[in-house]
């Protein structure tokens, strides 16, 4: 099959091409509950950035040359002897972790916490390729409204938002305000799904002109450019008090400061994005009894809730989509911010 | 000041007349947090014709003549000499009850359990009149996008639909479905309140065909006419398995029953309207593990939040008004189903 | 293998045997996922006679001759090909039902609600015999303090009474009261496992003065002799208002609106035991605000835990042993209530 | 009256004597809603020391001279107009807070949020004296068993570690983990209310062998010497996975590290002690999806929950008595660590 490979790091991520294009191995069925699906799109997501910069060298610990890819959707193309349930061609978004479903965290649900699993492009081949390797417990089936390269980026960066946004969504009451900081490929969707999720007024921070308007269509009820006064702009538009719940998709510069500092006292900040540090006194931690809640990925059932929003509409996933052997035009268009949403190599 | 009277209980409602609008003594101060409010509108509510039949006789333990009323909105006319926060003129909705604040109860925010309280309009002179007194704890400003006229109903029909809307939306997921029955006065606002609080498909049910047309302008996703085979159209809406979330503003006749056989096994059945009897066997509540909760107004904070709903144009009464004289033609149009939304008295 | 068999369904309970002590076909491994375990101790319940009596026939669908007994325990003797993680030789506890793990609920943890499962002893052979077909996902492997024949009454009498007290004591406070309606053989064990949950005020109601005994030893703080005045003394005991919790594991005959009038307004009546029926006006429900809870017995992740609870001594289980052989004894003396705690069959 | 008044700021804690003992003029009543507590005893806090150190300065902005003592307990002497439902002579333990009661965290039961509030001993004078100035909104009344020398310290320290572990006990489940940082006047009512609301398995850590025999002595079921290897000794205990939740009462120094290190993936680490600073890589929040929880005293109806359990003996603090002339004996032996538990200040 043909596929996009990383050779080698790029700390500096200078490099014209980070990854090549060329013929490799197909994946085989090694046990009873594999699944080989054939791509129909594969997201490219901040963290492949990452990777190629080698951040995730140790805590994935693969050998190069690899395949990245994290974000997978195609078609069922061949199944193990012990899965039921699917059968060749049907349409299937892929759950980023492959877990075997057995510890105590995945019988209560919580995939993401699963003492064994894989995590294909992180620390096994991904999807940057027309076959993948996955596992049955990691497949939805998709209905007919939603075509495989149109929902991919959904499996990590939609879940993640999903999450977040969710976890929000629970305690954030009418009246109350969401703040989300930077409306790119993940914000947009937590955007949505905060709207559909609960009645916060919904207040979007971003640099970019254009991601606010991208994050006005998404639904966002007042939008601020990120230019130095944000934290004034939010208690200005909050009476004075703050949000009771801000969504950091950013997590790095003075994002991370300046979104905690327009965190309501007794509200949450979510911390989504990632390359920064968190740094505050106890003290402001307990007389404002704030909480700062990590977010990782989302459950199966997550995605499989995060679809059927998708399925009538509720989110909309905004995509630009490239050629498979176009992998490094992907790669350096996101690099430089020059990718609205999401990208989507298809194969 | 003018009121409308009741003097007499009508137990078969033939009467011509079951309010008289006739002069009374003004209302005066006699505690500290005592209010005196000049109603701007007062919602007619099933639960006073319910007291016109003396359904209430025992539970509220008045004499009469005394007068009804319990959604209640206007502006402060004077204020108790330890009220502050308000000044004469002030817009306000009126939360149907006034507690003193000093039991458990009350300082955990549960308004509605009250050791002690006073519900104007049920147990105490109420709002169909020009002048109402309440206390100072039942007092919510009003933003100027909403008239008290317009919002009167909100303070028991708007709430109550509120409340248990919005103890459904607590567990409903995306790819879930809560079935409405009754499309009136409360259940078309409690279709807005899941709406504006969650993501779950919304079917409603309903006899008059001008309530399930009411029903999609508000958001309905689903209208079945309650024609006899309501069950099997809902089961067949929800994959042959029901819905998660049930809310009854019927209360009686086949809709509990129907409304138990259309929830889903560990679904949720909130029972709003009443006059009827729940009666399952208990093996049926064991195998289907399913969950039956009453629901009873709301709390001063849920009132508000409401408020906020409204304010955001994301709940929308719909009010027939009558001028205060003309109470009987309001009760009569009620009783005989002749109220589209819900009637309102304008002094 | 020896085994217990029913050959015939006795609605009146008046036969001498109701099941037959003999010699049958040992079950084999089907399924790739499928275990054959070597029973330690069969619990026997209440069910079992509802069983014999023939109310579950229709609900079951089983044909007789078929083995009972749904409460498990022994060893691990042979494993299906797809089965990881246990040996033979294992002490395990089974988890009553037999999941395939695929459907969303299961995904979610709430195994109980699966689509697809089996429940051994109930819709297909189960533990009154020597060896027993269980499926992998039910296994739970035991520690070094606990016996096969001593827990195997956990799986179901103890799940479901901890589920049920679990539940409670999400909303329980300091300073709450808890109602338990029956010490048998699941509510000597809920008593336990609220007072390891919570620190409300536990008041047990039984009728027999032998289950008060039991009650006191397993913690309850006051116990009531059911002899027709009991709602009154739990009305005494609570301040006159009530029980924020009252779980009734009877639920037949005037236990349920005894229990419903001993439940505190905004309180929650948790229904396990069956054979009566709920019956309640709607205005009751709704001015009380009461919920009214179904349990059905526990998810795998609830049974790790009440092991947990076990293993450190929190709940103890009260057993009564007797041979396989003796089965007919075991349910004759359960039937006249001269099993204290819970009787288990050892082959 | 006598008080013992703080009329400089010593930022190093040298000076011998940090308050003086003398007469000043007595608290009167000045609101409706004002209350005259005669002092039975005054807990001596932490937060005193750095009052005087001039921590709080800004934070509080009070004039010198003032009286310090926030944890205060007696009985009633004097009652406003407007205040029902107490009588001179009532003995009464005060909520930290004397709030109004009007804004919405109020009336949501969440005090220490309310708008409006005085906080006596920290921004008004407190109870280091014979008399104190309160508010009826901050009054409990005492049950028999509970004299006001002896309950004073948990109306700060008591309430903020009750509420810290009751929120750890919502999610903490049978066979999971709790560590408790610091064993000391706070921390040792933590390890009672932890037992006495949860099934989890409590590990304490401290520096001093008394401590750790307090923590014993409290229900600890592990005890670990904070010696520099605390984590290992945590991770061991708990299968190399760490602990769902940690409650830190130290927060400064190496406890903040290492108490999020030895929180488990999808823990929580609750930070109650205050003096240093959090400071972690967002990623490291992300990849173990960790939950940082800030921590602010508590509410009434906690405080109400606690003395409920004081009642039934599910807690005991243990406290220190000094004359209130020998204020400057107790704020030394506690700067020195020489108070076992809490340091009470009788008038």
């Amino acid at each position: 099959m043909k596929a996009a490979v990383l050779h080698r790091y790029d700390e500096t991520l200078t490099a014209k091409e980070f990854v090549s294009f060329e013929d490799v191995v197909d994946p085989r069925l090694e046990n009873p509950t594999d699944v080989i699906v054939r791509i129909g799109g594969a997201g490219v997501c901040r963290t492949d950035l990452h990777i190629v910069e080698g951040i995730w060298r140790e805590k994935s610990s693969v050998n190069l040359p690899y395949i990245m890819g994290h974000e997978n959707a195609g078609w069922v193309e061949e199944l193990g002897k012990g899965v039921t349930g699917f059968k060749k061609g049907d349409p299937v978004i892929c759950h980023p972790l492959v877990t075997s479903g057995h510890c105590l965290a995945c019988r209560r649900g919580d995939d993401m916490h699963a003492e064994e699993s894989v995590f294909p492009g992180i620390n096994a081949n991904g999807g940057y390729a027309q076959i993948l390797l996955t596992g049955a417990r990691s497949l939805i089936k998709l209905p007919k409204t939603l075509a495989p390269k149109d929902v991919a980026p959904y499996t990590d960066a939609g879940l993640t938002a999903y999450r977040a946004a969710k976890k929000a969504s629970r305690h954030l009451l009418p009246g109350q305000y969401a703040v989300i900081i930077g409306a790119g490929g993940l914000g947009h969707i937590g955007i949505q799904v905060l709207k559909a999720l609960c009645a916060a007024e919904i207040i979007v921070l971003d640099r970019a002109p254009g991601a606010l308007e991208l994050a006005r269509g998404c639904g966002a009820h007042h939008v601020v450019k990120a230019d130095g006064n944000e934290v004034e702009a939010v208690l200005s538009l909050t009476g004075g008090r703050g949000a009771e719940a801000v969504i950091d998709f950013v997590g790095e510069g003075d994002a991370i400061a300046k979104g905690l500092a327009m965190t309501r006292n007794a509200g949450f900040y979510y911390i989504v994005g990632y390359g920064g540090r968190i740094d505050i006194p106890t003290i402001d931690m307990i007389t404002s009894e704030k909480t700062i809640v990590g977010n990782l990925v989302g459950t199966y059932a997550e995605l499989v809730e995060l679809m059927a929003l998708a399925d009538r509409g509720l989110v909309d996933l905004k995509t630009r989509e490239y050629p498979l052997s176009a992998a490094n035009d992907a790669l350096h268009d996101l690099h430089h911010g020059r990718v609205p949403g999401r990208a989507v190599l298809v194969p």
